[in-house]
């Protein structure tokens, strides 16, 4: 059908659901009028930069106006922020996990109450790249935790449930697909790892807390080469973990930055 | 000696410290006179509660101005806001453990390149609460993990180190003294729990995915009140671990949400 999975049966049985982070619900919004037609929703951490992206999308779409007027849809809270140009959704998530997480169970249910159909979500985060050129873009095929196995471990109550971190193989071949059409765009598909932390968690020299040689760090990091992996940032387990659960068409594919 | 602890060898042969998500570093600020005199820093999620609570300090602290006009010192960056009030530092930290992580650290280094003395550190953010009365604060004896257990599982490199997650007693105490000089203000001592999930994590029954009964979310969150824990938050044990080893005197006060 295209729709979204809701896997939640208490969900029908509610009167009415506030989408609480995201300053939306579906007695105050007429969620399908507002958000019906949305056919993609890119995501990533700063909401300056999501802000930037809607802007991007409107004049690529060569919608009316020059879009520098866009205006926040979750503005009544600043946990998130949310633009739309045409068909497509630009989200912040923050950074995280346990911040994309929230973000993501609310959009997804906003999704299925606006009855959107075959919706493909892209996170278009930074991250920082393992031994490939500076400026490229890395399509992740596999999320990987910091041990690089392809899993997610959720908590659910006091439960570890262990989740499937695949990302939609199409969609991953159409956009390196589409950045061969642009020149000097260098982009490559691999594994991305996904830590809980930025200092200690990806070997950073740099940290208040550091109790590792530079020898242990580069030896982690060559590991994780290896592996497979061709850069590290702090969301995509879970992002792929939850799309994959909702079947939303999801990837994710960030600019190397380090 | 009252300064703050930087465990990281590698920090003193640095010839400049970027703390790149505060958007402030040591060759191109002048750290020690920007900083040098703060002695609290109050942290919370939310950007514009911790502009508000600047502006509340300004005010009680009888600063000139009224306050209204304080400045974001991390203005060039959308990942964190800072606001100063006299001696006190505002500071907001993003939703769960990793955003507050990349916070932590790089305060703490900021604190240690302003020669900051005997600085007390106290997270003022929203949780729910646990079988207590609305409107009611928590001041966090011990954060807790999923399993109620007093500890906080750091992943360094791929190693998991286990960390405690104990706040300062002294404080504890101080803070329930300053409460009972206010009218009207129900405060309680307890352990807060800290799980890396708001939905499937904290028993939430209205989240995208829900695969437990109401009767099973119910038993699960008796048997965290019978653990002694009074409120549930995202943020608490990397708090309690990272004040800990770095020798801030830290403490955790959340006001109950739900």
């Amino acid at each position: 059908s295209g729709l979204v999975h809701i896997k939640n049966p208490h969900l029908d049985s509610m009167e009415e659901d506030i989408l609480y982070h995201l300053d939306l619900g579906t007695k105050t919004h007429n969620l399908p009028a507002m958000f019906g037609d949305i056919k993609f929703v890119c995501v990533g951490g700063s909401p300056n930069r999501m802000r930037a992206f809607a802007q991007f999308m409107h004049k690529e779409l060569g919608l009316t106006g020059d879009g520098e007027d866009l205006r926040d849809i979750c503005a009544g809270t600043d946990r998130y922020a949310m633009y739309r140009a045409g068909p497509v959704l630009s989200i912040s998530h923050g950074m995280g996990i346990p911040s994309i997480s929230i973000m993501l169970h609310e959009l997804i249910k906003l999704l299925h109450h606006a009855k959107c159909r075959d919706v493909t979500i892209i996170r278009i985060g930074t991250s920082g790249g393992l031994g490939i050129e500076a400026g490229s873009v890395v399509i992740t095929d596999t999320a990987v935790d910091s041990s690089f196995k392809p899993r997610f471990e959720q908590v659910v109550l006091d439960d570890v449930v262990v989740r499937s971190t695949e990302l939609d193989k199409d969609l991953t071949e159409e956009l390196l697909a589409c950045s061969k059409e642009i020149p000097d765009f260098p982009t490559l598909i691999g594994h991305t790892m996904c830590t809980y932390d930025f200092y200690e968690g990806q070997g950073r020299l740099d940290g208040a807390l550091c109790s590792f040689s530079s020898e242990k760090k580069l030896k982690y990091l060559k590991r994780a080469y290896d592996a497979g992996v061709r850069n590290i940032e702090m969301e995509s387990t879970a992002f792929a973990a939850l799309c994959g659960l909702c079947g939303l068409k999801g990837e994710s594919s960030c600019s190397r930055f380090r």
